[in-house]
């Protein structure tokens, strides 16, 4: 038993719960050090000034995405092991996004000295849990003290696929427009945690969209197949309609789609009528889907479907690149009016 | 003129500062775009979902630290400009500590709504400036809202040198230690700054400390020439007992140091004197120094000196590694105690 370990046992044996301020910064690396996997030969980990990543003849990629309580999350909403593993799918869905491999992150958090060591633990716990699930090491980061409110930010790099890395430029006019799984469903389980719907609902529709919202799965392996045919991708974090706006943003092309083929599952229908809101808005404006859009020649787009579906992950088409600007929804023949200023996004700063 | 740049025309007509909440994330990223060097060919930049880091047969290191408003920074003692190139310098200078060339940063920042955007461009301003002085690019990051205090996580990304890594581990016995510059300085002008002598002091010898504390320079260059000698090497972030503790981890080995030969300047000892306090304290336990401590072997010494020299950066011989376990300090020939927990740590969680 370390000393971490000691001074937790003499705590709890009193009934109480140690605060990171009694810890230090070194005792709680290595507690995180120890909850992590072994990090493998070629990469240096934690504890030197930098890390190392090994020589990659294809170059690497690399993202970083900042999560601020009271503005990403709220720990009365999401438990501090889903938050973990939220953090990592996140950024790694930034890699899966490029057609790219995930490989290692590095992870800073900013902790106000009354938060429980337990709270920290789990956390790291969640990053480990999806660490494996998407075969990926924790690497270095930072560790600091907060004020008043916990902040995680995480980088992640990894290998680009074969073809090199797949931009979010590059679609072309008469591409088909795919995305994998289903849209809405992080807004729609956003809005039962905003009803004080809280996890675990007792419902299965109400799980299934808190699910996508508090443990959202990031696209690794389908990323890879469509990045192999796509001629441009990106995960959907901000809307449907938001991604195809930056997906059509130079070339002087646009976009048109059919509201009736973009994916909403029966959970995020039920949710949206009980609300009285429309499920297509959860889809096109609401963000934090993380599933993949993909601009795929019309020659590849039968290739492109199996692939996606070989690895298990439902794909839909839901449209098509134009040679015009702006982006059209169609339903029942009628377009649809698209507002970008629509009101579904959370913060008034995280509009992209 | 953008639209970003129209609005702040007309509010500064009317003698009004934009905020950032007007703005949007994606404006405020465009401005920063603006605002940064050209991103050189093969490397991929901001604006897409991951930024791609071209091949290097070296691989390459990785290094990620955190400044929160309130424990690290505080807006009235440092300007915007200062911590842009402050927070790049910290970061540049762990790349420094291994050997390395530094290429690229990604930058996150959560800023409070009611941000004056100006504060913000002044941020990135001192960003590029010191990019620019290290030959590096910014390549990526987020911006998020914050409810409360600004906070600001950069990653650094960088080559090793010709012999790859230098790690903190790696010292033997018998190798002398050296430090680069003057230590202590940066705590003198915190000093200051807590007895609410701001930046620009009249004063020459405040300047000087106030400098190192505000806009601390890394030894990018000393650091690959003594990277290419040394069996080991850190940066001085923590003062330098603590990087010396650090250093002497593993191997069953420890340091003996002469306080005579630790270099510390003469308008540090003036504001040592200023407020009662021991110089030499400052510059054991002072921390934010961002010198590099390195472990040379005996035959190699001279050559690190005249390396260092020929860069242009003071080099001072200060100790021994020992086959002894601990970190000795020898005045007048008589031990001085070293007290690790002495209370030279600006905050209760960051003592590392």
């Amino acid at each position: 038993m370390d000393i971490i370990e000691m001074r937790k046992f003499r705590r709890r044996e009193q009934g109480e719960k140690m605060k990171v301020k009694d810890v230090g910064e070194r005792a709680l690396i290595s507690t995180i050090h120890r909850l992590q996997a072994i990090v493998p030969m070629g990469y240096l980990g934690i504890g030197d000034d930098a890390a190392y990543l090994p020589p990659s003849p294809a170059g690497w990629l690399i993202s970083q995405d900042m999560l601020v309580e009271g503005v990403h999350f709220r720990f009365d909403w999401i438990t501090p092991e889903q938050l973990g593993e939220k953090a990592v799918a996140v950024n790694i869905s930034d890699i899966a996004a490029m057609g790219g491999i995930p490989k290692a992150i590095l992870t800073s958090i900013a902790v106000p000295g009354n938060f429980d060591v337990e709270v920290i633990e789990a956390l790291y716990r969640g990053m480990a849990k999806a660490l494996d699930r998407y075969g990926a090491v924790l690497v270095g980061g930072d560790t600091v003290s907060s004020p008043d409110k916990f902040t995680l930010d995480v980088s992640v790099v990894g290998h680009p696929g074969a073809k090199g890395p797949v931009l979010l430029s590059g679609a072309k006019p008469g591409d088909r427009l795919f995305v994998t799984g289903r849209l809405g469903a992080s807004y729609a389980g956003y809005m039962l945690l905003c009803h004080n719907v809280s996890w675990p609902s007792t419902s299965i529709q109400h799980r299934s969209v808190l699910q996508a919202h508090l443990a959202p799965v990031a696209r690794v392996e389908a990323g890879q197949q469509l990045g192999a045919l796509a001629h441009a991708m990106t995960d959907i974090s901000d809307g449907l309609v938001n991604e195809l706006k930056a997906m059509t943003r130079f070339g002087g092309i646009g976009a048109r789609i059919e509201a009736e083929r973009v994916p909403i599952d029966q959970a995020t229908q039920m949710v949206a009528k009980e609300y009285g809101q429309d499920a297509l808005d959860f889809a096109l404006y609401g963000g934090e889907d993380y599933e993949l859009l993909a601009a795929v020649p019309p020659s590849r787009a039968r290739e492109a479907e199996l692939l996606c579906l070989r690895c298990g992950v439902p794909i839909t088409e839901i449209g098509v690149v134009t040679d015009t600007l702006g982006i059209h929804v169609m339903r029942d023949g009628e377009e649809l009016a698209v507002d970008e200023r629509k009101g579904f996004h959370h913060f008034a700063l995280d509009q992209d």
